[in-house]
């Protein structure tokens, strides 16, 4: 079974097919600049070989005509036809309240997702006009809509409601979200596989997806009960290049300070902010582990805040849950860094996570890394969106009978 | 031994004269309206008498004279002269990076104080209008700043710094510098004497200072390792009418939804927002609690998220330290409401914390809460900032040996 996943941006279009017999990556790539001048694919396999496509794509359709003809082409091509695709898997951003878990996509999914755009205004029109493209070009094979927001749906009132005048939460749908839902749920799955519990209702997990974006979610008996990013991908813990939470006054100092626009202000918060705003020079918590090595201050500063944060995170999801079972790694950094993970435990042995330098020293792949009487279990599960995305895709395909 | 204290606002000045040798007040006041139409001063005595003063203000010298006129009035007066007051201690709100402990007030302190206005630009004025009326007028009485900040000094960088460009914390400061630091260090103090650890190192408390605003402090050895307010007392947990953090980026929206300016929006987060946002009523958690014996769903839920995002500062405050010793509850809410205190700690068990309901069952004096097995004790100190204000300002005039 080969499942095509798209991620639509505004000017972008990432897809990934795979096959979910050994799950393992086809063929990936980017369509860039759509709508822009000089818009470009790079097509890549796995084995390493990959083709450029300087074409003009002047929208999301051009865009998956292209996709479809590098995947089908003579020479780099990986299928035959676009038959041998057996599903679509699109990453939507913005749910909202409607959506608790991926669905297959009509006409009335397509309108909620259109509804939802005034909370995700950049996102959810990419993602639509992903859709429309996909299902203009393939118009048999069964789209799937899976939802950044879906899995926190289940949070109780208290951990989503924002503390500001309530009509806001009526009149405008301004409450906590959350995101990264799809992979939360997918490492949270894995994990209580992996420790035999999976049907619990009283398993505590702590999932840390954590990458250039970053967040956690509090979830018990599979449901996320809490999550640390809020009704935009801002909020929660610092990121590569995101403030996360701040004091919410600091912003008209800023503006003031720097003669800003309240937009200017966020779109600091977003892009210039995070790992890169404290250490000066990047982003990437390779970089800064580099630069930590050879004493910079800043870039062991910037990796003292994510690990602490992180590791408050973690112990206040205690709390939510009145104490964990697990704490799960996932992500980019979360699978690679040993030493973000190490810093973030360090000091929680007071609740039971004792983590083991020796089986700590791994990347990559679902590995135990407490020690065997650590009472609370702390994993390393891979996990990416597009992956997990395959797997809610099948899912949906695969009740549907097909 | 009498000290006058003097927290000075920008249209107001609030003092309260204790007698330090049975720690009670001896008479308090509010001067009203000052420097606009219609400025009165309400002078009230322990006996609970009072009387109203009906003259005008022109500023905080005119309120300074009034407070003495009441003081020492042939009626309701307490002192027959001003040469009873051994010092004032004066609220000052922002020490900035300079004042790590009260300090005697010279020429240099009153140039740091107004240095610091930028970071606080409704107070520092107020309390320096109010120092120099004190100076003015008993040039021989030692006056002392007591600043609300100075406790929270000893933060490490990786609790301080937030992770938005370095610059503005080299350029404009911004960084958290906490409040309640006067209320937080005295409580702290009372905690480690009432465990008999007043000088050991490895003491971990969590101070919860609850009023209408409210924030939590990690004590470690005696010394602030962290805490809930931030640049300014908009940050931490929601409060009667602040919002506490939330995702940065929902300012924007409602400055667009709402077509206000940001100083607008910030107002709205501080006055609006909290437990009046979310239950649309009152601010006032008794009002919160009557309405939530009599099933008012959002008064409810306003208790509810309180509680909640107290018992996660609580945990996170664990994670700062390696584990707690004591929980401390005070202010307003923290000495009266034992059913919030009890709703914060009962999802704690895993970390040690187990409150006896019974002993719970008590209001604003000293008293163990938790069971004796409670691994982590729980404790009510009374405090108010005037209170600790007195404190910090005797210990300073009997370090000078007056």
């Amino acid at each position: 079974m080969k499942i095509l996943v798209i991620n639509a941006g505004s000017s972008s279009l990432k897809y990934q097919l795979f096959n979910m017999d050994d799950e393992t990556v086809i063929a990936k790539g980017n369509c860039e600049r759509i709508g822009l001048d000089g818009s470009f694919l790079v097509h890549k396999l796995s084995d390493g070989s990959k083709k450029e496509y300087r074409e003009q794509m002047k929208d999301h359709t051009d865009a998956i005509k292209l996709v479809f003809k590098a995947l089908t082409d003579r020479e780099v091509g990986v299928i035959k036809s676009m038959e041998e695709i057996s599903a679509v898997g699109h990453r939507v951003v913005q749910g909202g309240e409607t959506f608790t878990r991926p669905v297959l996509i009509d006409d009335k999914v397509k309108a909620a997702i259109e509804e939802m755009i005034p909370l995700a205004p950049l996102h959810n029109p990419a993602n639509l006009a992903g859709i429309n493209a996909c299902q203009r070009i393939m118009p048999n094979t069964p789209q799937v809509a899976v939802f950044d927001t879906a899995f926190h749906q289940t949070m109780p009132k208290k951990a989503f409601i924002y503390a500001i005048p309530y009509e806001y939460y009526e009149k405008y749908k301004i409450r906590r979200y959350g995101f990264h839902g799809t992979s939360h749920r997918f490492i949270s799955e894995t994990a209580a596989k992996f420790l035999g519990r999976e049907n619990d209702p009283e398993l505590k997990i702590v999932t840390c997806h954590l990458g250039n974006g970053s967040s956690f979610t509090a979830v018990k008996g599979g449901k996320c009960v809490d999550t640390s990013m809020g009704m935009t991908p801002l909020e929660g813990i610092p990121m590569g290049t995101r403030s996360g939470s701040i004091d919410p006054a600091i912003i008209e100092h800023i503006m003031k300070r720097e003669n800003i626009s309240i937009s200017k202000a966020i779109e600091v918060l977003n892009t210039k902010s995070g790992m890169l705003g404290i250490s000066g020079f990047s982003s990437d918590f390779r970089d800064l582990e580099d630069a930590e090595l050879q004493g910079n201050e800043r870039a062991i500063l910037a990796r003292e805040v994510f690990a602490y944060c992180g590791s408050k995170y973690i112990a206040s999801y205690a709390a939510a849950m009145g104490g964990i079972d697990a704490v799960v790694f996932a992500g980019g950094v979360g699978e690679n860094d040993g030493d973000i993970r190490m810093k973030m435990c360090q000091n929680l042995g007071f609740m039971g996570i004792r983590i083991d330098p020796e089986r700590n020293n791994v990347r990559g792949k679902v590995a135990l890394l407490s020690y065997d009487d650590s009472p609370v279990k702390v994993l390393l599960i891979p996990t990416n969106e597009e992956y997990a995305i395959t797997h809610f895709t099948r899912d949906v395909v695969e009740a549907l009978g097909r």
